[in-house]
């Protein structure tokens, strides 16, 4: 504990959210329990704590449980806003434009590579991968208006928007060992293809961030469960 | 125009999402020209401002666009922090509260009423219907926590979750009208049922919201159109 009260943080190490909320917390330099959680036997905290839902991540700060991990990195820039490096960029449309292309990950992005993994067929597989490519297409294009010219989607140094995307980059990497999809093609989206390596090489991703293959163990872990489709290929 | 320079609108007027960016602006006094889209014939300039999602609302401030409801709700409360009423709250925790609970709305209740007007069957509508009664009994428990006994969601007047929840009872009033699904239960969710009341009562709701028969005769336009089940009851 550094001070910022008691905090403790409900997670699972595989989930590219929670991953987003470690990250988040490392730029603010805040130290905090850490919990891992069993999806499979959601613990009395977590049903407690996120009653709604029941998902990782909770931050449980000073008592008081908060869900959703953009709402929680938010929260995080604002309630340690003297501490560490910020988050959200101090502009507000700047703010706006970050904000968008966040909610377009987690809508189009995440949903799409999930299906990848989900798939029953290997049309299916092909349909989902069509899908997280024109999602990355896009993205190529978010990071041309929001980066300009510079390293991150933020400018100089990883923000809002970066942490957003960065956070899914070790279940990308897990998916193309798995079903031989790549997602970052230097030929078709060259600035992020060099913004992946660029974002895999900071410190923050390389402390926090998974290995890919434990991304794999867990998807092989549930298909064992539930018998979906997930064999390497 | 009262200075805040080139601001527009593009909107539809019987989106809800539209609606809560109205709202919005009304509270923080701003004057903006609003521009309707026709949803079967889009425009050169809805096309050009959102290009990703190509949807309403999209608010032009100073030729730059910005959109998502909930986005652009926020940006108005940062970028006019100065003028008329706060939308966010001001503590930290009250605001991750209440954006968690847009997005509940946005991601829960909005599918779940818009399911209930698409289902093909009976057994589907009641199905929806159960959905979106269950999270309004959610939504009961996050308003005894955000209201703490006073009239509205952010307390003594509106703010961000009543904007992201009152932007919709004049859809779940059209479908009361065309499907007899009442949801503002007074035995079931006595509390929200008074604040819809309130929230509906307000000078806001009153200037910005439509009607429910304009958001009926706007369900049966596009049941003629796609064919799509929407026969009033």
């Amino acid at each position: 504990m550094s001070g910022e009260g008691d905090i403790k943080l409900l997670g699972m190490v595989v989930s590219p959210f929670v991953v987003r909320v470690r990250m988040a917390l490392h730029m603010k330099g805040v130290s905090y329990e850490y919990i891992e959680q069993d999806l499979f036997n959601k613990s009395e905290i977590l049903l407690r704590s996120n009653p709604v839902n029941k998902k990782v991540p909770v931050l449980i700060h000073g008592g008081k449980p908060i869900s959703e991990s953009l709402v929680i990195v938010q929260y995080a820039d604002e309630v340690w806003s003297g501490k560490g490096a910020s988050i959200l960029p101090a502009d507000p449309h700047e703010r706006a434009v970050a904000r968008f292309w966040a909610a377009y990950v987690d809508d189009k992005l995440f949903p799409a590579y999930i299906g990848i993994m989900k798939a029953a067929t290997e049309e299916a597989r092909a349909e989902k991968a069509k899908e997280a490519l024109v999602g990355l297409a896009s993205l190529e294009e978010a990071f041309t208006q929001s980066s300009k010219g510079k390293p991150f989607f933020a400018g100089d140094s990883v923000g809002y928007l970066d942490l957003a995307v960065g956070c899914n980059l070790f279940w990308l990497e897990a998916i193309r060992k798995m079903f031989g999809v790549t997602f970052f093609d230097v030929g078709k989206t060259p600035l992020l293809a060099a913004w992946a390596e660029r974002f895999a090489g900071t410190e923050m991703a390389r402390e926090v961030v998974p290995d890919a293959d434990s991304a794999v163990v867990f998807a092989k872990k549930l298909q064992a469960r539930f018998g979906s489709n997930t064999s390497a290929k």
